[in-house]
């Protein structure tokens, strides 16, 4: 009996590896315009091995939104924040311009701790789809307006100016302040109390390039966000974007685009490092388009490279997603990016 | 005890799934030149779901070779067929110039039954580097001379001038028959006998394009190889390359462009069938590196796509790599291209 029983112990170790596990906590991240190449330049430019090629589950989002076949950011962070695909410039909105539940609503009302981080305006298409809703992505003052009621917890990002300078005179610091949040102009990395909430509003608009004098405020805050969440009893949920991968493709600047990969690159290293330690965390890493038509080209000479663009635009080619922790597997395969939102509602009840 | 025996054999059933399983078989299909937006392109113009979203594991592959940042065809292939990295040009050599075993050699020394499907000719750098060995991948006569005794058993392609229009007055054609083929300028898709052997040399040159009037060879010969090979008790290892994604590349042609890939799409779809009926046979998929620096990109309306290239030349983006069948999970994640020999090693013993 005593071989029965070790051998039925085996096989529960065997069992419990295939059995589909659930995350307590989720980290999303986003590189705006993160298209294979430019996941390519990190691999390429950084000297070392990528945090990427830590990864073993990997699939391809397509990314078109309803509407339009190369969509914008604002359609893609609506199909990745509420599961329904919308028009472009919609900010969490379906295609009648009716406000639809996201994620992180729907998390706050489970009961989650939630985060949301960003280089550019926290007001931009990306991170508004997690807590707004509006019916074009340029409206940052009403977008702004519908922060402080959304119950996140901690918040870091550009756009201050929409806050405070206002055409309806109001100021939505004060509003944050008076609902407990500590808000700040810069991140306080060493004075993180889990039972208090942040809202770190670190630039009036957008912050700068990591190439034009950016510290690493980007790695830096994910690594505090992630204390502060590790400090709570609650799960949590923190969306963080690497903003400027999208805009390096814009500008077709070659470095900035290595400089906000790499970037993106360090803070991914630091998210996986929790995720393997916590072992309750699900990493997901994708993008909402890949913006540039970017390619690593031949440089002068055999062992030089280039990063060349075909666009200033964003385009229809899709994009890779990786995860990491439990139910990483179910992001394999290729599907559409409204999916991602339904594979993480399969995981976790909300 | 009849529960402790029940829940014994769930356990084991569990238990089966996740052993590391071994193929019997392998399909490896390449598409020259082919990307993440080239793979794309059959996503957005297909009108039905593409072959490749049937695929659950997916990597990525770093093609540099041993020499260049930006590899050509013939060091890529001679990576996946050797397992070493060595320069571009190369046809299985390495960079000493020395020839080294290929996986074909060495499956046909273990008593696979082996095969080679192209659309240019057979001597070309891909389907060249599994059977023949040689410093430069321009010299077709001495490629073509190295095939009548490389054991393969089933040949599909072009380039018949340089087995019989030889400088050295050789006819190469001759030798096969003299071994036992049985040779032919069209594939007899009907006429299959899996005890022949067939070296089936269909263009004194290059066929053409799809969208020049080839008709469906490409995914028809595929077939009938998979029927021949189906037919025999051994093992086998066959290669089948999509050869013109790269020349679409090359030529910025938008139209040769999604005819190529869709022609691909074709063929990987019955080699998917194949494999989901069949359970001993792997299928990876993947690209020698990607060409043009192609994107899908914005068309005249917000309804249409366009395909648009920074480049005539090859890039040195990842390129995506898919499996499936048995040991499809060792192909997760990022690795060098020679890492795909090393990984078919460690399936099956040769």
């Amino acid at each position: 009996m005593n071989k029965l029983k070790t051998t039925l112990f085996l096989f529960a170790i065997s069992f419990s590896t295939i059995a589909q596990q659930k995350p307590q906590n989720v980290i999303f991240m986003i590189g705006d315009g993160m298209g294979l190449s430019q996941i390519s330049t990190a691999i390429h430019f950084k000297g070392s091995p990528s945090a990427f090629e830590q990864f073993k589950h990997i699939g391809f989002v397509k990314t078109s939104s309803a509407v339009q076949k190369v969509t914008d950011s604002a359609g893609a962070a609506t199909a990745y924040a509420t599961g329904q695909k919308s028009f472009n410039r919609a900010i969490s909105v379906n295609t009648d311009s009716v406000a639809i539940p996201t994620i992180l609503e729907q998390l706050e009302a489970k009961n989650f701790a939630t985060g949301l981080i960003s280089i550019c305006s926290i007001t931009d298409a990306t991170p508004a789809c997690f807590y707004a809703h509006a019916t074009d992505r340029g409206q940052h003052e009403i977008i702004a307006a519908q922060l402080p009621a959304s119950g996140v917890d901690f918040v870091a990002g550009g756009g201050r100016q929409y806050f405070t300078s206002r055409a309806d005179g109001m100021n939505y610091l004060d509003d944050l302040k008076k609902r407990g949040y500590q808000v700040d102009t810069t991140v306080r990395y060493d004075q993180i109390n889990s039972s208090q909430k942040y809202a770190y509003l670190v630039h009036e608009t957008n912050l700068p390039g990591r190439h034009e004098g950016r510290d690493d405020y980007f790695p830096k805050t994910l690594n505090t966000a992630i204390q502060y969440f590790s400090g709570k009893k609650e799960n949590f949920f923190l969306m963080a974007e690497g903003s400027y991968i999208d805009w390096a493709g814009h500008r077709n600047d070659k470095e900035m685009m290595i400089a906000e990969q790499l970037d993106f690159d360090e803070a991914l290293q630091i998210a996986i490092d929790f995720v393997k330690k916590d072992k309750n965390t699900l990493l997901i890493v994708t993008a909402d388009h890949e913006t540039g038509g970017t390619a690593v080209t031949k440089g002068a000479t055999q062992d030089q490279l280039n990063v060349e663009f075909v666009t200033d635009q964003h385009t229809a080619t899709m994009v890779p997603i990786f995860a990491m922790g439990p139910g990483a597997e179910l992001f394999q395969g290729i599907y559409e990016n409204n999916e991602v939102y339904h594979k993480l509602r399969a995981l976790i009840d909300f």
